[in-house]
């Protein structure tokens, strides 16, 4: 049969359709998706809720004059698609493919760059406003998900724009579920609202906006026409659309939060595919998540909390087993912080769990609720470094730098899950201080990490072996690229290395042992060289008036692009072999001397 | 006559009074605050429109048991008083005084320490569930304001609290007004529901919070018999009051945005004391605030943007003349953050004034969606460095730091009104990257600066004066100080100066000329030494390998309490005779090496 979607490539071919020929669209858009994505990866769900509306929008409107805005931009797929991006789909993600996420350097049509939650609405505002200004007739959508409206800084932009008079219309994609099932009373208001137990007059209403919904977002005949309406009400207006995450796969639709982002799976069936992965080594976040419920059933002051990712940090474990003191708060990470700190200051002692990238959207909850009250919150920075295919906006390359010059926070980057597992053990023990415990997206190497507990020394460096000319400083989970680089040199004997496991306090004594010892120091981390470790290497060898060279490995400051985490690793020169060649460099540099 | 309020040093004192007896207190309380305020300065309008409340609330709970947070902390005043610090009031805000907030370290009837808006929620949250697992039976009050409540993070807080049992009482200050009136959707809202349009099952209640109000604040009965009603109700629960900011003091209450924190005034009849300032500098704010103005008249894709800080700003100007290109978003950082982004996108030319401090609660915006995405968004960071009485919470003296290791992002810190000015002038005719301006409080040095506008270039620095051994390069307003330093030194042909401009590019050129020709180099800045300039100049130098001693002068690593900014920078070592004397030190280990 003949593919509508052969003969689309951009909008303009769409809006040549009949209406009548957008639900086969719709369905051959929806295999489309299928078919790349089981096999490429990539993120399911949302993109398959989203098909008639993306169809929808780009029909209705003309785009790209007129700005569609994708917030997080999971549900972007079909979007890419149907601009441009057909022939190059399966390289979504990739090393040099398109972007898993909307991103402005890409197309025209992609108005905004997205990743994190929330930003849409107020990007929106801002471009609609702009058009105001310059007296242009432009539509400005931005689709965000119930998810996402319930963190602060949609509020933030929907309280601004209700006393504007921009062109701007919200469209609540309304599905019950982020990447885990939302949460929070919003939440619970919108099932209500979709019940119709609660009155008109709404929420959204109460902020000053023409509310219209909810509607079947699958129902396109009706989309469609509201849509059209809307596009000739003026002033911000808000669309309420009823979806359902993973439409058109059974399983997907079943089970929302696996088929979120499902790996390779069976076009046909659904099925996902099984890796053999018995005796593979643990992910980190299993690590986190195992661990926090061996100490909790113990500990009763323990408390864990998650913004939104109970799943992708393993909360859910402490979650199922432990439900009154495990948190999910929704897409909520300043309010994660203070509400953590709230507790410290009664005694509990808060696992804090947040990606490293998301950490950022708390910093000043960090600086000024917990740090400056040197309360005692444990803050577990999953996702650390580079984390591969999601690329530019989810790197948690900042953090080393960003919570380095907090005073009284502890920054602790275990090598392995052990020491993750006996720092968490350490910290419930009691502490009078912030710590920040930041580890890395995946696996790490060590298949035994169940280990009996040992308390940890707070400051604390690790001489892993000694050498005659090289010290390598290391934090975090590099320590094992490190050690496979060092396994390629000829002159082992030339180079100590050190797990200094601390970012803050630095372990001074064992620094002086080593700026005392050998010729040249090299630093290693998985983050911007800019201001974090290295950074303050280099200051405690400039007070200490030590005088070798230090070559400092790490992030580069430029944004890093998606890729495996191999590969990146490899560009940015932190694999093994680039390591290894960097160390003979030195060598020859200092015995050339 | 006798008075109550003698007699009053805790709470437990005050509950021994009849109900009859408050509303004379309440009026005694507002005199002592009056008083004090009118000799020794701090924020008055928002302490006087809660007295009735703040009694109230002793009265009825059990303090400190029953667990009271402030939000923001400026109503605080009151509470003080009652709560044992009557007889050093008149050291508030002062070095080695009480704080001008709520403050853990001072007592234990300050629960929760504030400053940054919006916490309140959040916090008391965190104690509400922590008394629930521990069995206690407390009650845990949030006081916020309209302004603050229409923050982000406090709806997040709201969403959470809702679908909890917690014991939280969230009390609505509602005065229409922060610093300056509110602004946004949620106030238009708050007006009608006072006014009574707004029909219940309002948006309190559709977070699940049992509401009720709104009723006059200033009713000491009423108020007294609506939070005994409280105290038997489980749950989440949300009263909402009617208060006057300034109230009691005719003046304050005329004009409430002068009455914030007006300074010196008499305290019978409310009159400020002018100072005679006919012929002193600017202050910086208000540089900002006349040449945007100047710029905006001529370019009309500029716009301003601030935060719920048009007076601090002096935004105002711009809001008075070009009204439709100057936007008080509220209390929303991340939002106006990501506005910006939005209006950039389009060929806006956003100059985005935000407090330093304040910055913190934007960074993951300034990340993912300004320099992520290199769009020429304008920062005009305001009480950057030490910002004195203000203390801890507000010490602007960490952007150099975090905002440091941000790729494609320029970082210039003026050194006087002049070089504030060109660089406004300079950004407006067209720029590629996003930029952050950074200056402090308080007036410069300058009497001239209205001088015609100069280009300037971007990453160079200026050679103020060469010498013969050290050099001093110093970002930012210290510049001053550095030359009032080498005027006190007898050796003056030894020291050179340089005015680097940009801590982000470093001016490498100039920096390879200085190390070529020095001996020892002094980094100068009003912000952390780990992370900041300091640290880009070590890394220069280390990548460089000059081996030079660099001496590193700023903020040390720790939180800075209040004073004035001279004492604290006098605390710090970076007034102009402790900075001479490190030079001389320095000059000394050089001469004698």
């Amino acid at each position: 049969m003949k593919k509508l979607l052969d003969h689309i490539n951009f909008p303009e071919d769409l809006r040549r359709l009949q209406p009548d020929e957008l639900p086969q669209l719709a369905k051959e858009l929806r295999e489309f998706i299928i078919n790349i994505v089981a096999t490429k990866e990539g993120h399911l769900g949302a993109s398959l809720g989203v098909v008639e509306l993306t169809i929808a929008l780009h029909y209705v409107f003309n785009t790209p004059n007129d700005q569609l805005i994708w917030d997080v931009g999971h549900q972007a797929y079909g979007h890419k698609i149907l601009t441009g991006r057909k022939e190059i789909f399966d390289t979504n993600r990739q090393l040099q493919g398109i972007s898993g996420f909307p991103k402005r350097s890409e197309s025209d049509y992609d108005a905004f760059g997205v990743g994190h939650s929330s930003t849409s609405i107020s990007a929106a505002l801002g471009m609609a406003i702009a058009s105001q200004l310059k007296g242009e007739d432009k539509h400005h959508i931005a689709v965000i998900g119930d998810a996402s409206i319930a963190s602060g800084m949609a509020f933030e932009g929907l309280n601004h724009a209700g006393v504007t008079t921009a062109n701007l219309l919200v469209i609540l994609n309304d599905n019950a579920i982020g990447i885990d099932p939302s949460v929070g009373a919003l939440k619970q208001y919108l099932t209500n609202v979709k019940k119709g137990t609660e009155k008109q007059d709404n929420i959204f209403e109460a902020l000053n906006f023409d509310y219209s919904g909810p509607i079947d977002g699958h129902d396109l005949p009706l989309v469609l026409s509201e849509l059209k309406r809307l596009k000739t009400v003026k002033g911000p207006k808000f669309l309420h659309i009823i979806t359902t995450k993973g439409k058109g796969l059974k399983q997907a639709e079943l089970d929302q939060v696996k088929y979120h982002a499902p790996g390779k799976f069976d076009a046909k069936t659904g099925e996902l595919v099984v890796t053999s992965g018995n005796s593979q080594p643990p992910k980190f976040q299993d690590v986190f998540g195992e661990t926090i419920v061996e100490l909790a059933l113990k500990n009763e002051n323990i408390v864990g909390i998650t913004p939104a990712m109970p799943t992708g940090s393993s909360l859910k474990y402490m979650m199922e087993i432990l439900p009154d003191r495990a948190f999910d708060v929704g897409i909520a990470e300043q309010h994660a912080v203070t509400l953590a700190a709230g507790m410290a200051t009664q005694g509990l002692i808060p696992f804090c769990n947040i990606y490293s990238t998301f950490l950022q959207r708390a910093y000043d909850q960090i600086i000024h609720d917990v740090a400056l009250q040197n309360l005692p919150v444990v803050f577990c920075l999953d996702r650390a470094g580079l984390v591969g295919e999601d690329g530019a906006t989810h790197h948690g390359v900042f953090d080393l730098a960003y919570l380095n010059c907090i005073p009284n926070l502890v920054i602790f980057a275990p090598s392995n899950a052990i020491a993750l597992r006996n720092m968490m053990y350490t910290v419930q023990l009691g502490i009078d201080f912030p710590i920040a415990i930041r580890y890395p997206r995946g696996r790490g190497h060590l298949l035994e990490w169940k280990l009996p507990f040992e308390k940890l020394e707070i400051g604390k460096g690790l001489c892993i072996k000694k050498g005659s000319q090289i010290a390598i400083l290391s934090v975090g989970t590099l320590l094992k690229t490190v050690e496979d680089a060092i396994e390629l040199i000829e002159d082992k004997e030339a180079i100590g290395y050190y797990d200094m496991q601390f970012v803050k306090p630095l372990d001074e004594q064992l620094l002086h042992e080593v700026f005392k010892s050998y010729q040249a120091v090299i630093t290693i981390e998985d983050g911007t060289i800019v201001g974090g470790f290295a950074s303050s290497i280099l200051a405690f060898a400039n007070s200490n008036q030590y005088k070798q060279k230090i070559m400092t490995l790490g992030i580069e400051d430029q944004f890093i692009e998606h890729g495996t985490v191999d590969q990146l690793h490899l560009l940015q020169k932190l694999d093994s072999s680039s390591i290894k060649k960097q160390i003979e460099t030195l060598l020859v540099e200092i015995n050339n001397r």
